[in-house]
């Protein structure tokens, strides 16, 4: 596994947190999150549309990894198998999942959870996931709806598992809990209480 | 079905929606939402906490009819069908989603679409449904992680189903959307495509 090499834009979101966590997420300017890694305001803003943003970032990659597990799915790949190897692909490939960012993910989600306004923030981009990989599978063909339901069910699992991987002690990787998770989720039509 | 007889809370509720409809949402305040029925801003604030709070009240009721659907639910019920027996329970008894209401509710959601702060607002509530269902079903003994799935999936049901009941054009009963729409997500994991 590759080092993660810290961008300009790394480096903001893991100074703004640090910010937050030491100083408060309300008394944190923009000014405050540049001037600690020596860019400016205005580099701020060449990434993030503001300061809440600095927390979602990266979410064009995160959001197209998702659809490329879509397109790269088998043709005759049933949905919700689909949404499955899509939600699978992103736990596994990417690199902010990793053990190294854990620890950042844990902060980051103690600042949300204190912030209503950030928390609504992170519901709405949930919200927007789930609206792309539904379209995703229509484009594929699968009819409404579906389409609809099983793109929820691929975030709605995603986000449960990211909340267990983040939980103070969790040991286990982000894939080995999705994938668990997933196995619950297909069982509950059919399976034992 | 008896009449629709509104109380305060109701005229409220429904003076607040022509003039989000009217003026804007932005260029209507509290005063002018009480005066529209003989009302002061004093008693405004009796039921609702703000503004943006009047377009999601009944919160109450409306989480404690889910509550009852899992308390009802046979004590061998699987998961997943205590959770369509609750949801369904709501979808038909509720007098908040029959036909007189349907205008209503399409003009509120309508608002809604324009204003992400309303949006998040929303997803909120549903969040936290999604979460007094889960904890209503581990009351009941169902263990983790099958508990928050199987709320989830009720919450997304119903909340795409309440999305088509509302749909311009759209005819069928909410009950009848709701109860088709859970069987497209039972056959999800074993269904042909």
């Amino acid at each position: 596994m590759a080092r993660w090499e810290p961008a300009a834009r790394e480096r903001l979101q893991k100074a703004a947190l640090e910010l937050f966590v030491a100083n408060g997420f309300d008394e944190t300017t923009v000014a405050d999150i540049a001037a600690a890694v020596g860019l400016t305001e205005r580099t701020f803003y060449r990434y993030f549309t503001d300061k809440r943003e600095v927390l979602f970032g990266g979410q064009q990659e995160f959001r197209q990894g998702f659809i490329d597990g879509v397109t790269a799915a088998a043709p005759d790949a049933r949905p919700l198998d689909i949404v499955a190897a899509s939600v699978a692909g992103v736990c596994r490939a990417s690199h902010v999942f990793n053990e190294e960012r854990r620890p950042y993910s844990r902060l980051r989600q103690k600042v949300i959870a204190a912030h209503p306004e950030l928390q609504e923030r992170e519901l709405l981009k949930m919200a927007s996931l789930a609206g792309v990989l539904a379209a995703a599978l229509r484009e594929r063909g699968v009819t409404e709806p579906a389409a609809s339901l099983a793109a929820e069910s691929g975030v709605t699992v995603f986000r449960l598992s990211f909340e267990h991987w983040i939980a103070d002690g969790s040991v286990e990787t982000l894939s080995e809990i999705e994938s668990a998770m997933f196995e619950v989720l297909r069982e509950l039509p059919g399976g034992p209480q």
